[in-house]
């Protein structure tokens, strides 16, 4: 809303154990926020099951609609880690075995601890480039716009600390969070005339329910920053009008 | 996998503040676990923007691929909250003021504070039946095989409490969980055999580091009691092997 041709971007969460219920994802949340951070909007997340078909379908879904993608999961020694061979497929090129990736497994491994099943992390599809991975050394892969991860949190963070300087980041957009102990249905009327007075901005408003009371962050995002002192402003005093105080949030 | 025709969902969390990294999404755990429970197969969720096309765009792709969908998020009084006139707008219907929807809105406000925004959120596609919100009044609802919760955790588990008696199950899928400390790449060959062996069973295996240790969990999901012990007996058996010890966890 707030850039003409804004950079954009999608992430696929891989794996059976998030559709479960069995894991928490934080993935996401880290990397809405990273990119956010680097002015590159994430317009969507798809989680999916660790089949091919699924895994092949999201992938191919979302390298053609945005301008990155990033994967997390699936990338590990075992039968259920298939994200290397489907990402291969849904480029439509073979899989082989990435020899820099393989020197930095044996290079990591106990001669004895050396098997196929290990050794099968650095199977990767033609034309890969790695992502390093700091942390436990199998590294994930860039292949076009779509960089594949690790799911394991710690690791997808490091592994995306090292690739984030090959993203060309948008117009960075700031933001201004404003809370209130209103109801959002008092709020509401207001809200939507300042979103219509201010329409380049993203106005989103959230109910929370913390420490017994009840109230509502207002958050303004854009990329023009006098532009969002003006509208916090009259966001001031609506809150104000409506007979309560305005809180001041950290902005995220 | 394990069923012939399992009965299967998508969930729909909408919500520019789950992109952003601003909210941790809660939501989708609750409901893996909940449906996986009621042995309904969640085949995948997506996470979009809260803008018409999206919205529009993922109902209309997963109601068509699913049994069950449900969405959670932007039903509330506010400007961005357009769920449901975009739910309506994927099953090409109007939106219509729902007369119970209004009456319980009534019954809840003192009348100086009910106004137009408020209750805006008894406005539905036409067709659609009520989900009781015993939190917070504001109903959500259900048309066809969609259901339309709110985003607010507390409300959305309420939700849907509510209607799980509207939902048929399929087989209930149970799981078997165990541990070692084995790394993931010394055990991944026997793995694949057990899973070769058992190919109507689920068998994921997820790398852990907790208290400065690393492992791995297994965990053997399916429909048939007798196979998933035996598929255990066999996992427990790779671990000794392995010069480690199975380690039994909690069945989620």
């Amino acid at each position: 809303m707030s850039d003409d041709a804004p950079v954009t971007a999608a992430v696929i969460v891989i794996g059976n154990e998030i559709l479960s219920g069995r894991t928490q994802d934080t993935n996401l949340k880290f990397l809405g926020e990273r990119l956010h951070a680097l002015g590159i909007r994430l317009m969507e997340a798809r989680v999916v099951r660790d089949t091919e078909t699924a895994i092949v379908e999201a992938v191919n879904a979302c390298r053609a609609a945005y301008d990155y993608v990033f994967t997390t999961g699936g990338i590990g020694p075992t039968h259920d880690d298939i994200t290397a061979r489907c990402v291969a497929k849904a480029f439509g090129v073979p899989v082989e075995r990435n020899a820099e990736a393989e020197r930095r497994l044996l290079a990591q491994y106990d001669p004895k601890d050396v098997n196929e099943a290990r050794l099968s992390m650095a199977d990767m599809p033609v034309g890969a480039s790695l992502i390093d991975n700091p942390v436990s050394v199998a590294p994930g892969f860039r292949i076009a716009n779509v960089f594949v991860m690790a799911g394991v949190p710690a690791i997808a963070r490091a592994m995306f600390e090292g690739l984030a300087h090959e993203l060309a980041g948008g117009a960075p957009v700031s933001s201004r969070t404003i809370a209130s102990e209103l109801a959002e249905g008092a709020l509401a009327e207001g809200l939507g005339a300042l979103q219509e007075r201010y329409p380049t901005l993203e106005i989103g408003s959230y109910p929370y329910f913390r420490l017994g009371r009840f109230g509502v962050s207002v958050v303004l995002r854009g990329t023009e920053e006098e532009m969002l002192d003006k509208a916090a402003d009259a966001l001031r005093d609506l809150i104000r009008g409506l007979g309560a105080e305005p809180i001041e949030q950290e902005t995220d």
